[in-house]
């Protein structure tokens, strides 16, 4: 626990190509009281930093006591909610909300422990398969004239939310542990299994019905008592469904 | 009259330095539906304006559509509001709002005529002459701890909020022509002619005072009414004034 959530706040850059993007992400997040930066799966273009040491101006402590991860999976491991920004729709994508009305959420998340806010590529975002591993997934609102947002941009506006936003906090009442991010990771997985295993579904609906499996548990389990839970029902399931001889492995 | 108050809204930078952050302002800008660009006494360094263009990135006709004036004065003289954008309070910065706080009423403003949302040198910001000539004051609220925003990002969180809030946007009742800063500055020429001369304040505490009246005035008058109400107040009590025989020129 922490008195003031943004120290909880880890702003998270996916596979992102340039240092000056980091460096005025970097600034942004300062400006806004935010000040833990990590990278996954960084691809940065210019070895020496050059633009990225620039541009984060005095934040460069910031800069400098960035986290690198060589995976996305990595980076949000310790997480109890991650928040996927983007700038599309889709079927990935629907439940999709404003900064400025997830923000006092995303504070309540981050009383109880890390919560990531993700950003991805500066040329594709982030991918179907990151996207599904969201707790929450916002889109900045801009002008349909013009909707390309730049990184450090998008990394300001979200910043400010919660910053304003974390004026008016309150801390919240739930006191349980929050579940981390590789706990949850672990429930999609044996709920896949289990789903799979039982003829739920077969394999060629499978990631259409995750989706739909991630989006209602993304909402509801949020201790590690919630995720605990649901695992000991994928586990009891498949001991049932093998005791009567069903099981494709039973 | 337009139906949308972005189109009237003109983001006026003053003495900037580098065409690098004229660019991505651009780009905030057209991001947040706003298209409109002047540029008050440019001093930008890099003559070729290859950051500039760079860093505009689709949004190049915001750039090459700007408007470029010699004086601050000329750039604010047809705009019904200047909203100044400031980091220091002190003296002449006593009436600041959160741009969350002024959205709406900037909005109203815009709906009856030009709108000037001033942004000052990345080094020293807004002149005390300058903000004393803005109608509206707005501080964008940062962490303490890095109070120093960069240029276009001070622009993009003021343009947001603009955008955020013409989403609920309702046209405002009055019609009124909307009084041009050109005839505000007359009227504040013209009360300070008047009242030095029938002695209500002398030289010495006279920019002092004037600030009192601009305060008051830059609440209270909004409409060429309005202001050709408190012209002839002046002139009609120096009339009086003269006719008296007390005149400094009577």
């Amino acid at each position: 626990m922490t008195d003031n959530p943004l120290d909880n706040i880890r702003i998270v850059l996916v596979g992102t190509l340039y240092s000056g993007n980091v460096g005025s992400a970097c600034r942004a997040m300062a400006n806004m009281g935010i000040r833990h930066l990590r990278l996954a799966a960084p691809n940065i273009q210019d070895k020496n930093w050059i633009e990225g040491q620039k541009m984060a101006v005095h934040a460069d402590d910031v800069l400098n006591n960035r986290e690198e991860f060589a995976t996305f999976e990595e980076a949000i491991a310790d997480c109890v909610a991650v928040v996927g920004t983007t700038a599309r729709g889709g079927l990935y994508r629907q439940h999709v909300r404003a900064p400025r009305d997830c923000a006092a959420e995303i504070l309540e998340r981050a009383a109880t422990g890390p919560v990531a806010v993700v950003f991805g590529r500066e040329d594709k975002g982030l991918l179907n398969e990151e996207i599904a591993q969201c707790t929450h997934l916002i889109r900045i609102p801009v002008d349909e004239g013009y909707t390309s947002i730049n990184l450090a941009q998008a990394v300001l506006v979200t910043s400010y939310e919660l910053f304003t936003a974390s004026g008016h906090y309150q801390p919240p009442h739930e006191k349980a542990p929050a579940a981390p991010q590789a706990q949850k990771a672990q429930l999609m997985k044996m709920w896949r299994e289990m789903l799979e295993e039982i003829g739920y579904m077969d394999e060629t609906k499978a990631d259409h019905m995750m989706q739909g499996i991630h989006r209602v548990f993304s909402r509801g389990v949020v201790t590690k008592d919630d995720a605990a839970l649901l695992l000991g029902v994928a586990r009891q399931t498949m001991w049932a469904w093998r005791e009567k001889g069903l099981g494709k492995r039973g």
